[in-house]
């Protein structure tokens, strides 16, 4: 090891994110983007605030963008936080309100950065088995712990928790924080929001990358009460003061003033969704139910590798986990209706190219 | 406090940033931005960038800003790091470099982030005073450490340690890792960048926040050894993959390959300050020898803070940090010659105000 490297940086693994090919002619469904554009507002108050206000600092409390936010979800902007895309905001919730004696709780099954930022903080931590139907069981939560985290719908199996069973778990686990990572909730879910004000330890993350089409802008938020989100405050106030930039914050505040474009584009990716699903499993796939902009699928005599591979070739990138219990899983971002039909086709090839022979 | 809250945030301080009022016709010189706004080329990049790709992540490596940096250099790729502006990226820094059995050292009278960043990361530090003339003197710093760190040239005093100082404290001092915070370097000094390939316990960490007008567009960078950059690298892949923006990162390279507007600006700035160092100096003011883009000034028989108040009821907002041994300092941001002239005047009134009473 470096000898000038702090004592933790040795054991660190970092996240591995889906790649970014610099290929333009790919059929990309592998990190769950949105395929559709932005709304034009967007980039309207992105060109409006594009000048020489560019050298100055933009607002450290980003406090139009927590007022937009505030507002659309009928709270208080003083239970708002904003941060550089959920990531950011996931990693300061980790530090400030999930490190405690206690191990904390996800599933054996999620979003593969929760161990990163474990490790990170030094956050002791205990997997919760999925039950073999890829579904969370809030009473596998209902025991001690430092803190619980899990996205809703899960990632990257696309199963929604029911709002009623985040309830029941919110009134029997008091004594810690609930995180609900809801970066997938517009594609299917009902937002924990709706008990913020019932619960002092429940908080919701939220990301404009995906149902509002901006991964490439950076910008996550969260919400619950207000001494919660203080704690948020508190760190990123010693971290850096100001994570969002002027383009961001401006970016971000029309995202919420466009219902229309939203509702749009959601329905799109909801309706095809279905369609894939269902044509997937005409191909023999099993596919998890899903609420999610992705489907999570199986094929019960292609191996899921071979199968990627395969795409890959046809320049067609999906996500394959080499992970236990998913290794024969493929994860299928819902992209155009276009992009969808040439999916389908090479995968209905693949499969019956082996079936024949 | 908040039964949720991790044991950590109760004690700690967040930094407090300079004030960014909402007011439009106010004389702002207190937060070191740029008077003059960017290059048109970096606003015709973003432009450029600003469309439906938002829809996807940007690259997470930031490949082409880390090559126009280090082409800039004249240094390798993996020579480079960058953040989210450089605060994240000194953040990074004091969790991957500085967190050792020893205690940290940096000046009593610097950048007051540091303190805070050893409070987030639970890093012991001493400080070692400046000498009364307000330097940094290097033998002070040779003694068993966790690390050194110290702003070139230092904040909020504006003096510069000339670079064969850094290199004798380089050459003594190689068990800990040494950081030189640049963010100002541009206006007058030699860059320590020139070290990087003969030290590789040197991290250098500039912006483009002040010499490149961009303070609103939050993109920080560092250039060291590889060994010292696959650690941040492994911190920031453990906190946040994506933490630059798309525009951030098309205007940043944009941002290196102006150079006429870099030098234009900065030249300006660096006369305007020399300028306003004469005039405060014919008003009375010791005003500390500058080679950053503001000038850090006290008045014998005037108090700061009462001018400090006298101006802003001017609508001219200057820093005034109540700390011990400067708080009969005000640091006055370099503007535009106008701008100047309007806080000169106001001050040569409120000078001659009171020696007249």
């Amino acid at each position: 090891m470096n000898p000038y490297w702090s004592a933790l940086v040795r054991d660190l693994r970092p996240y591995v994110p889906g790649e970014q090919p610099k290929l333009s002619n790919l059929v990309k469904l592998n990190t769950n983007e949105n395929p559709y554009p932005p709304s034009p507002k967007v980039l309207e108050a992105i060109r409006a605030e594009l000048g020489a206000s560019l050298r100055l600092y933009p607002d450290p409390n980003a406090e139009t963008l927590k007022r937009a936010i505030a507002q659309y979800q009928g709270i208080g902007t003083d239970q708002v936080f904003v941060g550089n895309g959920s990531d950011e905001v996931l990693a300061h919730a980790f530090q400030a309100l999930l490190k405690h004696p206690l191990p904390i709780l996800f599933p054996d099954i999620t979003y593969s950065f929760y161990p990163v930022y474990c490790g990170l903080y030094d956050i002791a931590y205990t997997c919760v088995p999925l039950t073999d139907s890829y579904e969370i069981r809030v009473e596998d939560y209902m025991r001690p712990n430092g803190g619980i985290v899990f996205p809703n719908p899960n990632a990257p199996t696309g199963r929604l928790l029911p709002l009623a069973d985040i309830e029941t778990l919110l009134g029997r686990n008091r004594d810690s924080v609930v995180i609900v990572d809801e970066a997938y909730i517009d594609f299917g879910g009902d937002s924990a929001a709706a008990l913020v004000n019932q619960f002092p330890n429940l908080l919701v993350i939220q990301t404009l990358s995906k149902s509002r089409s901006l991964a490439g802008l950076r910008v996550g938020f969260a919400f619950g009460h207000e001494g919660l989100i203080e704690a948020l405050e508190r760190v990123k106030g010693s971290f850096n003061s100001y994570p969002l930039d002027r383009l961001a914050i401006a970016g971000g505040v029309a995202a919420f003033e466009d219902r229309d474009h939203f509702e749009w584009s959601r329905q799109a990716i909801m309706w095809t969704r279905q369609w894939v699903a269902q044509a997937l499993a005409d191909l023999g796939f099993e596919v998890l139910p899903s609420a999610a902009n992705f489907v999570f699928a199986r094929h019960p005599s292609h191996d899921a590798g071979e199968l990627a591979a395969a795409l890959r070739e046809r320049h067609i990138i999906v996500r394959h986990f080499r992970l236990p219990r998913i290794d024969q899983f493929l994860r299928v971002t819902i992209g155009t209706e276009e992009e969808c039909q040439i999916l389908l086709d090479a995968l209905s090839e693949l499969v019956a190219g082996k079936a024949a022979a």
